[in-house]
C-alpha cells in the first residue's frame, strides 16, 4: 500500500516555501504486533511547528530533514490487532504529514465521535484547547472584573482564551489581524472588543482606549511590537502567560525590542512561559470542561479547513500568515 | 533646635550629581502627642532612591523637589510622650535625609541592639536583608543542588543572596564590577565563584564556564547586558526574580535590547517583579532567621561606612556608581 508523506526537504530560512517541502511516496513500514495502521482524516498545522524546522535545539527535537514532518493528526484505523483498538476506531495521536501511519498504540488516544465533530480533537478538545485552558486558568489565573488582554485573538488558542476569559467574567479585548477576524471576535467570541493591528498605528494608544483600568492579564501568542504595547499598560501584580512568539518565528535574526524588566519590577509583574505538555496529564479534566461549555452555548469555535494533502504546506504557511480564523486543519480523508 | 536637612532640588538627568541637592537648617517641626523626637546615628542609601528622584510615576511617589529626601535610617529617640518609647530608645524608619524627625510612633519600629550592631537594621537585620531572604526564598525557590546567579553580588541584597542561596545547598555564582569585590565573594562570602564584569568581554561564556549545569535561578539586581547573557544560559524552568535594574535606572532614554520573550517561553522559565513591601508583615520571621544565620556564623555581612551628614548625596552616587561592598550607610553622630 502506498503512503504520500511531506518531508522536511531544507529548513527554511524566513517565511517557509514550497521548495521547504517534499512529496515522496513510499511503501508502508512493517507493523509490530501492537501497532496500530491509521488513515489520516485531519492533519493540524500549528505554530510551534516552525520551531521544529528549524535546526536550533528548542523545547523538543528540530526535524531531521528528509524525515516526515511530525504533526498532530485524526485519523480511523484501519488495521490492528493491538489490545483496545479496532477497525473503524477514531483516534488522534502525532500521525505526521502523510497519509497514512504505523503507531504504536501508547502513542494513541482514542477520540469519542458522540462528544464533537472529531476534527475538534486536533483543535478546541485537543492540543490547542488544553493550551488555552490550562495557559489562561493556570498561568494568569484570571480573576472576575480583571482586563484580560489575548494576541492571536482570532486563532485557534487565542479564540478560545477570550472566551475561557469571559466565562470567569473578565473585561476581555482581542488583538488580531483583519477586519472580518475583528468583526468575529466582537459579534461571535464576545470579546469586549478587540482591534486591527494591521490597520491601528499606535498600539499603545489603542490598547490605552480599549483598557481603561489598565491589564492585568495577557496571553501573549505573538510577541514583538504588539507585546511592547501591552507591557507598558500592566497594572500592579500583572500575570502574563507566553504561550508564542508567533511575530518572530520567520526573524531570520534575532530581533531588539524596549527591555520589559524595570516595568516588571515596578509592576511586581509575573510573566511565564509554558507548554501544553507540562499540563498533559490533567487533559480529560480539560477536555471535559471545555465540552462541557460547548453544550451550554458558551463556548464556540471556528475551524478552518483546507481541502486535501497535497495542501498541507500552503495550509502551514497559510496559518504562519494568519490566514486562518481559529484552528487551521487540513481535511486528508473522509 | 535646628535641624540640618538635605532637599532635592533638582531631578537629576542620568547620574545624579551635587547640584541636585541641597543643604538647609530649619526650626524642628512641632511635634503632636504621639510624635517621637529621633536623632538620626544612620541614614542608608538605596538603589530604589534613584527611582523616586525622576518624575515618572513608579510603584511608590516621586520625591517632591524642594522637599527632604525620604529613606530609611537608625536614630534614637530624643523627646518623646509616645505610649510604648522613651527616651534612649534605638529605632529605625523613614527618618529621611536629615539630623532629626519629628515622626508619628507608628512609622518607627524598635530595634532590638542586643541583636547585632544598630547599623544592621537598615542592612541585614533591615530592608536589604528581607529583599534577599523573601525574594530568593519565595521568588526563586532554590533546591538544593541547583545553580543560582546573583547579580550585584558585592552589594548589600546581593552579597545576603548568595550566601542564603550557599545555605540552601545550592551552587552559587556571584556578578560584579571590581578585583576586590570578587575576591570577597569567593574567601568571605562562600560563593562558588565569581567574575568581574568590568574586565570580562563576554559574559556569556564566562557564565558558561562557570555554570555548566546551566542557571536555574537568577537573582537580578542589575539588568542590561549582564542579565542578557544570564538568559542564555537558563535551564527549563529557571526561576528569575527581579529585584532591582541599577544598570537602567540612569539611562536618560529607554534602552533597546535583545527579546527575552522566546527563551522564556521555550524554557518554560517565570520571571517574576518583587518589592520587599509584599513581604513586610513576614519581616519578623525574616530578621529571626537572618539572626540566627549570623550568630552560627553561617551570614556574614559588610558595610560601607561613610563618615558624616554632609557626605549622605557623595555616599548615594558612589553607591550608585558601585563604590560600596556590602550595605552602603552614613554615619551621621555617635
Amino acid at each position: 500500500m502506498l503512503n504520500k508523506r511531506i518531508l522536511l526537504a531544507a529548513r527554511p530560512v524566513g517565511m517557509p516555501k514550497d521548495s521547504d517541502f517534499k512529496f515522496v511516496e513510499s511503501e508502508l513500514e512493517t507493523m509490530a504486533a501492537e501497532d496500530v495502521l491509521v488513515q489520516s482524516l485531519y492533519l493540524s498545522v500549528d505554530p510551534y511547528m516552525r520551531g521544529r524546522m528549524s535546526e536550533a535545539k528548542s523545547y523538543v527535537e528540530p526535524y531531521k530533514l528528509g524525515e516526515v514532518i511530525l504533526g498532530g493528526g485524526v485519523g480511523r484505523v484501519i488495521h490492528t490487532s493491538a489490545t483496545g483498538f479496532k477497525e473503524g476506531d477514531i483516534v488522534s495521536g502525532m500521525l505526521g504529514w502523510q497519509t497514512y501511519s504505523v503507531m504504536p498504540k501508547d502513542q494513541l488516544v482514542k477520540v469519542d465521535p458522540s462528544l464533537a465533530p472529531i476534527s475538534t480533537a486536533v483543535g478546541v478538545l485537543g492540543m490547542p484547547g488544553m493550551t488555552a485552558y490550562f495557559g489562561l486558568l493556570e498561568i494568569c489565573q484570571p480573576k472576575e472584573g480583571e482586563t484580560v488582554v489575548v494576541s492571536g485573538a482570532a486563532g485557534a488558542v487565542g479564540s478560545y482564551v477570550g472566551q475561557i476569559a469571559k466565562i470567569k467574567g473578565c473585561r476581555v479585548i482581542g488583538i488580531a489581524g483583519g477586519d472580518e477576524k475583528i468583526a468575529i471576535l466582537k459579534n461571535e467570541f464576545g470579546f469586549d472588543d478587540a482591534f486591527n493591528y494591521k490597520t491601528t498605528s499606535n498600539y499603545q494608544s489603542a490598547l490605552k482606549n480599549l483598557c481603561p483600568n489598565g491589564i492585568d492579564c495577557y496571553f501573549d501568542n505573538v510577541g514583538g511590537a504588539i507585546t511592547d504595547a501591552v507591557f507598558a499598560l500592566i497594572n500592579n501584580f500583572a500575570r502574563i502567560a507566553i504561550c508564542g512568539q508567533i511575530s518572530q518565528y520567520n526573524n531570520t535574526k534575532p530581533e531588539l525590542g524596549p527591555r520589559i524588566l524595570g516595568q516588571v519590577l515596578t509592576k511586581r509583574a509575573k510573566i511565564q512561559g509554558f507548554l501544553v505538555r507540562q499540563f498533559w496529564n490533567r487533559a480529560p479534566e480539560g477536555i471535559a470542561q471545555m465540552a462541557q461549555w460547548i453544550r451550554e452555548g458558551k463556548l464556540k469555535y471556528r475551524e478552518t479547513i483546507v481541502e486535501s494533502f497535497e495542501n498541507t504546506p500552503k495550509a502551514f504557511i497559510g496559518m504562519l500568515n494568519g490566514e486562518n480564523i481559529g484552528k487551521m486543519i487540513v481535511k486528508v480523508a473522509n
